[in-house]
């Protein structure tokens, strides 16, 4: 069982640290973004690795649970504990430096607390790319978007965010700290600690500081919005892309009528590409080395994909501002989705050749359960769908509630009897701990346990994520 | 304590299994490549997952040991257990099987003793590229390619085994089956179990099947010797390379003039490119989308690198069969380190900003021991180098054998006070323990020796691979 992080601890904790530290945590660090759960606890604001394994190490020794806080920007409920013993809420925001950049390298050391835009400016600094990109990336912390093993609109070409990572350093829950800021492409001595902690969404353990591998900036960009039949033949297109493009492809999102819809109903401002808006369109975003030229590309793989009665329609941008307007089209469905809130929503991914058939059987199904409209949109390239179901237009969320597990339960079971996963980018947090109960591989479950208990005995990492405390 | 895999074990294990599953172990697979140690052991060759779990539950309860087998090909004695009680030598050989193939998800099933070869033949034969490259690749196996995390010619551009793998299934040292083959490119539901047992050299668990990332295969490839100043001048041409065609270089080779030498001495046959050899030259490759042409791509960078004073001289290779020569240079270079014999070898790699320095000061620091020969080639983009030291000409390995732990702790030391690693490829096995305990993260090394004990707490996997027993 742990303690509170009550007046007595938080008295004998000031006592190791610098003065202000410590403090009580206002609304910002007790609330998430879906407003589903209010949090609790004693805020800690380190400003160093040293300071964060001291706190580690008192919470240790008083059995308190810590709950890591980042950005704040996660969707499953990871970063706000909101019953149980009060945590310390360690927020990394005062590690926020930049350690080191080696543009010869593609490597860049960064700690923590660094927010996702500003990796990317400092990596755009030195004329390099830092391809991890999504939608919060303005409040997120790369600490927080390594914890989470974040994903976004470019998984398809450069992967997620372990697949950015050279090496970490870390606090581990016995207040111990791995040096693990390698950074090399190749280093097999011993367990690949640096992956577990990636994803484990600070249960076992506190990112401080990590080595991240940066790309080429390409040196020309082609972005396009093509209208498809539907999302195999959307899947057809990406295939016809890669096998001339190879991995050139940097995005591939689809976008379906509801999504277009939805803005048209919460934000009527946004310019809408097509007169007449598409039952399915996909966002294909090209980056290519010298001596190839995006417009051509683009052309030619329309001209392919016309012929193969796979398109039937498409813009290519003609200028930098078009092609954030396209790239807004994208990004501003969340927001639209937040405007007319979701009954429920879903994270999910699939194996590519059973997205199609997902999509076309999953919707009537719903239907049988009421008049909800579905807005499924995303990243296709990676089979990660956003599969968000809304009441009848015109109607509340609040009026849905009871139908929530239902559709929940209808759309993760189809999803887990196809091979796909119930968190494909959001992770479990707190949100999905029953869904990893229900859907994860046993013998995966009994392991995770037996790693949780052997590095955390006493249970105090960010208590309640991923596993049940 | 272990005990034997005695003849009473025998029996009581054959009246689990189907009848010629165990057997008497033979050289095969007593030995390895280097002819450091010779194992022994009771050799099972279990024909499905089933069989391989019934093995690891009955070594469980008698607390026997298990050493995995794959093909054998391993560097560092992670294949052969020379001493303490009789392990079963659990080979894969016989689950060799294609489960399925999805050329259209760019993803594949295999078990884990197909020979790495037939993979790349069973991808070869969907139209798609599995890239892992590497001397081996004719008798290793892709579960023990796994295992060791292996790296091989091509990772610069597709990344080390753990990168072309979506998924595992393996039996975990209780006997429980991990049903980890999902083929998803996002997939966010708890510990990243995966990248644990990859790297874990069966010390963890057996692979036994893997759902494997294919890639597109190139529209054209271009390969080119090119003659460079030194690795300094290498390195910045990969970097001016990479600025121009960003992730299409596939291979950046160093070989240097001993390599040129080794081959002149051992292999006279063997037709070199240039008639003078250069003190440095790196094989190119590029695979490139449809649209550009590998001889211009490779001229263009020739032309700039002559323009920066980096390259000398160069061929671009104009057939197929000159291609494959160019290969033959590099690959052959391994065979004539065996002909001529190393005093000691080391598979280490450096941050890239660290490699030319290293090189530079490293060779004199060995002279000063002695008049050897150093023969440094390999993966110069991932920074990883085959770092090995020779007799002077004509001498005899044995003569200098007092000297190999001097050299190789020279090496060593020096390349981890440049942040690099002492084993970048091949593994700890048995023969990399000890630098294991020396160069490793406090840190990473207690949370390895928990994780273990956790997982299995009567330590029958691999006993005394990677961690000391």
């Amino acid at each position: 069982m742990l303690n509170p992080a009550d007046a007595d601890f938080r008295a004998q904790l000031a006592t190791r640290l610098p003065e202000g530290t410590l403090s009580d945590a206002d609304a910002a660090y007790l609330t998430e973004p879906r407003g589903r759960w209010t949090g609790h606890g004693l805020l800690a604001r380190p400003r160093s690795t040293a300071e964060v394994a001291a706190i580690v190490r008192a919470c240790g020794e008083a059995r308190v649970g810590i709950v890591p806080w980042s950005g704040g920007t996660g969707l499953v409920g990871g970063q706000v504990m909101p019953d149980g013993p009060a945590p310390v809420i360690l927020s990394v925001e005062r590690m926020a430096a930049l350690r080191a950049v080696y543009p010869e390298e593609n490597a860049m050391v960064v700690e923590a607390g660094m927010i996702l835009a500003d990796v990317h400016a400092q990596a755009t600094a030195v004329g390099r790319l830092f391809p991890l990109t999504l939608a919060s990336e303005g409040s997120a912390r790369i600490g927080g978007n390594l914890s989470t093993n974040a994903g976004g609109v470019h998984v398809l070409r450069y992967g997620n965010a372990r697949d950015l990572c050279l090496g970490l350093e870390a606090v581990l829950p016995d207040g111990s700290v791995l040096h693990g800021l390698k950074r090399l492409r190749k280093d097999n001595t011993g367990y690949d600690l640096k992956n577990l902690l990636i994803g484990a969404e600070g249960s076992l353990g506190i990112i401080t500081a990590a080595s991240l591998k940066l790309h080429p900036v390409p040196a020309a960009e082609g972005t396009a919005l093509v209208v498809v039949e539907g999302p195999e033949a959307a899947l057809r297109l990406l295939a016809i892309a890669q096998a001339r493009l190879g991995g050139l492809v940097s995005a591939f999102e689809l976008i379906g009528r509801a999504g277009l819809d939805f803005l048209t109903e919460t934000l009527p401002d946004l310019r809408q590409p097509f007169p007449q808006p598409p039952d399915w369109m996909v966002l294909v975003e090209l980056g290519l080395p010298e001596g190839l030229d995006p417009q051509a590309a683009l052309e030619g793989l329309f001209e392919v994909g016309v012929a193969a009665g796979l398109v039937q329609d498409g813009i290519i941008a003609a200028s930098e501002a078009q092609r954030q307007d396209f790239w807004k089209i994208r990004e501003m469905i969340p927001e639209a989705n937040r405007r007319i809130g979701a009954v429920s929503s879903h994270d999910i991914s699939l194996p590519l050749g059973e997205v199609a058939g997902f999509i076309a059987s999953c919707g009537p199904a719903i239907g049988a359960l009421g008049p909800f409209r579905i807005n499924c949109f995303g990243h296709l390239g990676d089979g990660n769908l956003h599969y968000n179901v809304f009441p009848p237009r015109g109607g509340r969320r609040a009026d849905w509630d009871a139908e929530r597990d239902a559709i929940k339960t209808l759309v993760h079971d189809r999803v887990h009897a196809l091979g796909g996963s119930v968190s494909a980018e959001h992770g479990i947090g707190r949100l999905k701990v029953g869904d990893l109960e229900r859907y994860g591989d046993p013998a995966k479950l009994a392991a995770m346990r037996a790693i949780k208990a052997a590095l955390d005995p006493a249970g105090i990492m960010n208590p309640g994520a991923v596993l049940r405390g």
